[in-house]
């Protein structure tokens, strides 16, 4: 069984989701993130930063949104949630995945935070730079990576979720506000809503 | 042929060093990241935020170095530098490998900048925890992911090699300290050594 250490309406929704997309069964284990003084130390034999989210796959622990995406999506390749490797959209997709962790993440918190900086010395860069860059590839194609909707969208989706329409990082650009609305509008990313309202009301 | 789009002594500079750890014959475009206003407009059709490295590899593009890595180890799988998928280690090593991007690089960059934040709030969390993180993990065996050396020790490698001895963030314990030397004394590290100093000189 997986078993995913989550907390509502956190870093660990897009996991969620993407569980909630490969339809496979898993265990929620809820990591009182939030708690003064943050979770359990104990909870560092999992994640070295008290963070979520963390995987148990096969008794072997897997941190890292990018990484965990893959994982898991490349657990259960029947579901086509991960381009394989000789496939040319695997190059695109493994610089989305990454690119979530890596640049948008952390450029929308420097927005938030009002951090200054000069883009070249910061690994992020600017997030004017990576709107610019999510739109261009979500007016090309319906998907990150083309036709298919992949894992990378769920990492790439969850963020723009969160950056338009949660903290309001970013004003959407037609694009963007076309393929919110087709990633919203999927079972997977509704069923991971209600888990998150029920787990925040509990 | 593999083209590498490259700054000396920069974020691609692991890259250098991963692709003189394959062996395999590849091509450096030098990118003038440092000029006045950046790289040339144009280059953003390769890399969105003008950034190094990018990649093109069978007539293919891919960036964020962790993605990159991946990539590049998985397309010469006889060099063993990335556990394949169903090895025991591959959780562990795809974890390490976006960890140094999503988080090391930024915590990093965030000790140098002097930024204040709640660690709750920001993805990379604190230098402090991924310190001790890197540490315990170099304390139980000499590479991140057992006793081989993969291409998550070329990122992870790459980044303690500039925390510690470039910009000095990190104060190394003896493990760490340890383990640099250890993946210092690699051929292929001097090599990228010895590319980037006639680069640089150039």
């Amino acid at each position: 069984m997986i078993k995913l250490f989550h907390a509502p309406y956190s870093r660990s929704s897009s996991t969620v989701w993407l569980l909630e997309e490969l339809g496979v069964p898993y265990q929620l284990d809820v990591v009182p993130i939030r708690a003064t003084g943050g979770a359990p130390e104990g909870y560092r034999e999992i994640q070295a930063h008290k963070k979520v989210p963390a995987v148990v796959l096969d008794g072997v622990t897997i941190t890292e949104r990018a990484a965990i995406a893959l994982h898991l999506a490349e657990s259960f390749p029947e579901t086509g949630l991960a381009p394989r490797f000789g496939d040319p959209r695997r190059a695109a997709f493994l610089s989305w995945l990454v690119y979530s962790d890596a640049v948008l993440d952390p450029a929308i918190t420097a927005r938030l935070s009002d951090w200054s900086y000069v883009p070249l010395g910061v690994s992020f860069g600017t997030l004017d730079d990576a709107v610019r860059h999510v739109d261009r590839a979500l007016s090309a194609s319906p998907y990150l990576v083309g036709d298919r909707f992949t894992a990378a969208d769920v990492q790439i989706g969850a963020m723009l979720h969160y950056a338009v329409s949660i903290v309001e990082a970013i004003t959407p650009t037609p694009a963007m506000h076309a393929y919110l609305e087709r990633v919203r509008a999927r079972p997977a990313f509704q069923r991971r809503e209600q888990i998150d309202r029920e787990l925040a009301g509990a």
